[in-house]
């Protein structure tokens, strides 16, 4: 059926998963079924994803298997910890143990809570995602961050949990809205900005082609993502050093995104501007040309994508929201800034007004 | 100061941690300040022992460090994610980050409560237990448990989540009602049933040293059954095996809890039931002796625990609890079971009624 399967291992030793990337995976119920312990099986999908793909999704499992969904409502305002018990409500009532296998079928949000409610139901039972956005493709599929918001601050509550498997499949992507789709890029761009200048530069040629959602391109684009990410993660699991370079525009990208109220900016538009901001501080340090600085501002308007920040938002309402930032050490606030274009190196701010300054001026 | 001070070590391997036991440990800053990582410090209690050891507690921490403190309501019935995220608030209003240790000073729920919300803040910060109940001494305080009841069914939210050291003040005992002394010895009492018959013999004869406090009594009692625990649970940390068989008693135990109500029986009462009747059930099974099975009831009895039935139970409300047990495997109901006194072992019944009868008889 499918002659094209692209397998990604992510390396963590017993906790080691594949990622299975190509086009209809949807439809092959084999590369799913062997990752599945016992007959129960719970999708949990949102409202958006229900009547594309949920019936699609449950026809893999016709053959004896005991299985159930949830649908949430669609957005990151419902990530939090009242609609996560949704999650739970629904394995309890259709009295769901410890064998039961949870598959995350959405985006990010979907992804995450589905990844969290497996983490802590009954203290631990599988998951397997099947994301249906770029951002969670490239993004959530690899790492294993699962949780949830908080009002004070963005995925407080959480968990590292690896799925048993991720099955990506490109086909999803022909039904994702253009908006989403270059929210999607923000991140990809974000892994050649860190790790390598290759990409960046195939990107910069390449851009006009992912947005016209050629397959080959896409593809290509989501394995490179897919395999820097799961490189940096296998160094570094619960991120206590290299894999926080991962978090490349988002200190500002989650302040713009609590700030502003969670689904107001879609996470990748945040972490653009983010990006820019990173871009912009590590050329007034002095790290990186101006004209490496420019680089990145245009890749991201070339997947048209913010750069600008929110003009509701002034300088001290960021540093509120990076004070609480899960990445900051003691008093000081953590930043990954760029070294050189194609490599990030963190940067632990303790002078808050070279961050004013430079929201000031980008104002 | 502390003349007297026993180290029992958890073998986890890098998780691994230290249980001190001794007598007035609270003043004893330096075994509690070696093991905080930063100057955050979160004191996690409840409205009972807030007047009692808050205040103590704190002092311990007077040079430099920052400690902050919430306390939630006390009771069963609180153990949920809304007032988990009382926590979370208190964290995050106190700019807590990843270096945060937070401190569980109170009896079970504050335990696993407290360890639920250190698992998953930020995805995982440290954390530290201070036992106040017999119960939560000679429990709670060894194996990582942690979690949240839902309405559906008791601690089916949580995490497997270690300590990074455990202190037992026998001293805080002088304040424990003896309604709460009685439901920590059932869980002491389990100790003997289920692996060790000479402890069981000893408990036998020293009953009333333990009623009337006893200080030497008690500490033998609680090292004893920290040792008995850390040593299963050294053997199967996620309880895939061996562990199981810590949970006898507490299958119908967690029925009786879930169907009449948290808070109505203490967590101890039920199991004594639960205990009374799993030996029961043993006996019918004819692999121990109806004065074996009589020894368990009297050796309750004596502990001023409660060993029949509440009347307003009837068998299917039994079942309904049990089959969402989390030990439960496919359509089987886990019982954990006496081969003989002393020697427990694991039982996938298949047959309701089975159960049914047992629980009819005891009515």
């Amino acid at each position: 059926m499918n002659s094209k399967l692209d397998t990604l291992k992510v390396a963590l030793g017993e906790r080691s998963y594949p990622i299975y990337i190509g086009h209809g995976l949807l439809n092959e119920a084999h590369l799913i079924e062997k990752h599945i312990a016992s007959r129960q099986v719970m999708i949990v999908t949102n409202e958006t994803i229900e009547p594309l793909y949920l019936q699609q999704c449950i026809k893999q499992f016709s053959n004896g298997f005991d299985v159930n969904a949830v649908v949430l409502p669609d957005g990151e305002r419902y990530k939090t910890l009242t609609y996560l018990n949704k999650i739970f409500d629904s394995l309890l009532e259709n009295k769901c143990n410890r064998q039961v296998t949870l598959i995350a079928l959405g985006g990010g949000v979907v992804g995450d809570m589905t990844g969290f409610a497996a983490a802590s139901y009954q203290r631990g039972v599988n998951f397997i995602q099947i994301p249906t956005t770029l951002l969670s493709q490239v993004d959530s599929s690899v790492g294993g961050k699962t949780g949830v918001n908080h009002a004070l601050g963005k995925n407080m509550i959480g968990a590292f949990y690896q799925p048993k498997c991720v099955v990506i499949d490109t086909a999803v992507l022909s039904t994702l809205p253009d908006r989403e789709l270059s929210a999607g890029l923000a991140e990809v761009i974000k892994y050649g900005a860190i790790c390598d200048i290759t990409f960046f530069e195939w990107l910069e040629k390449n851009m006009e082609r992912l947005l016209e959602r050629n397959a080959a391109a896409l593809t290509y684009a989501i394995k490179t993502s897919c395999m820097k990410k799961a490189e940096v993660v296998a160094k570094d699991e619960k991120e206590s050093g290299v894999r926080a370079t991962l978090n490349f525009g988002h200190t500002f990208g989650h302040a713009i995104e609590t700030h502003m109220g969670y689904g107001e900016w879609l996470h990748g538009e945040a972490v653009s501007v983010g990006m820019c901001l990173a871009a912009d501080m590590s050329e007034s340090l002095g790290w990186i040309s101006s004209s490496d600085s420019s680089r990145v501002r245009s890749l991201c308007l070339q997947a048209n994508l913010p750069v600008d920040l929110p003009k509701e938002m002034k300088a001290p309402d960021y540093l509120e929201q990076m004070k609480v930032d899960k990445k900051n050490v003691s008093k000081s606030i953590r930043l990954v800034l760029l070294q050189k274009l194609g490599e990030a190196v963190i940067y632990d701010c303790r002078d808050e007004t070279l961050i004013s300054e430079m929201i000031v001026r980008n104002q």
